[in-house]
């Protein structure tokens, strides 16, 4: 079988954040995929991730519940589609455990691309949409702002060397 | 990583098409993912398939076009998520190339297993839907039967050897 092909991009539709990180792809990788220290930095605080489930292959969930400061849960139903140690990570808000698609208000697909950088990795996260509208709502959301700030709470959390 | 798990079934949710075929687990694979050969069995004659794009792999595309016998075509995108060889193929109606989420009007993944059996290979098709409604929907629009009558097709297209 041939192997998964690069992800396309397509601007219009599509989100797109790089960041070179001083922290290896391992660390990197690590701190996605270990809930006990993806709830550390997931959320921009003083909001919590209260639950992580990450069933690390594909057609397992990936369920995030976000906890605002008032203690109201938002829990976040996924799928995993693709998983290459410390490389890439790809989930959906389209599908839940065991590929059976869900009602999303936001349907996207999450990539998450870690290379090799001369100061460290680095990080890719993709997300992309069905069509403009949904790129349009998903940044409004502040996709970049939101997903740029936990970039730097993970770092910290990597440095703190709990993972 | 762990490889992916099973798939579990939802009687209220899911239609489960089960068969015993008189070929093998590589030829009913091969007439699966073969466009020239798919082309010839997977539309309910007097319709035809126009088209089938098939990238074998997680994120490829999944197309079919099938044309009535007036000659109109009814395209159907889809994107593959899982492909293992002469064992299982995955993919679904709410996505195309590249993981990209698509509105479908019929959202569903579709599952076909292939195990060995003593009289051949025992077939399975499963189609998994977001809720009890999909299921009905799909059973309406003759997924057990349309899928069965194909069947008969594909091992009629085996045994004439073309595959």
């Amino acid at each position: 079988m041939e192997k998964t092909k690069d992800i396309a991009v397509n601007p219009e539709l599509d989100l797109v954040l790089e960041r070179i990180l001083p922290v290896t792809r391992q660390q990197v990788f690590k701190a996605w995929t270990t809930p006990s220290s993806f709830k550390n930095w997931f959320c921009p605080r003083p909001w919590t991730v209260s639950e992580a489930i990450q069933e690390l292959h594909p057609g397992g969930a990936f369920i995030t519940t976000m906890q605002s400061p008032e203690g109201q849960s938002f829990p976040n139903d996924g799928c995993v589609l693709e998983v290459i140690e410390n490389e890439k990570l790809v989930f959906t808000s389209t599908m839940t455990r065991g590929f059976r698609p869900i009602q999303s208000h936001l349907p996207f697909t999450a990539v998450i691309k870690l290379e090799d950088h001369p100061q460290g990795t680095k990080y890719t996260a993709i997300a992309i949409h069905q069509d403009a509208a949904g790129r349009k709502t998903h940044s409004e959301m502040g996709f970049e702002q939101g997903w740029g700030m936990v970039i730097d709470q993970m770092v910290e959390e990597i440095k703190k060397g709990t993972i």
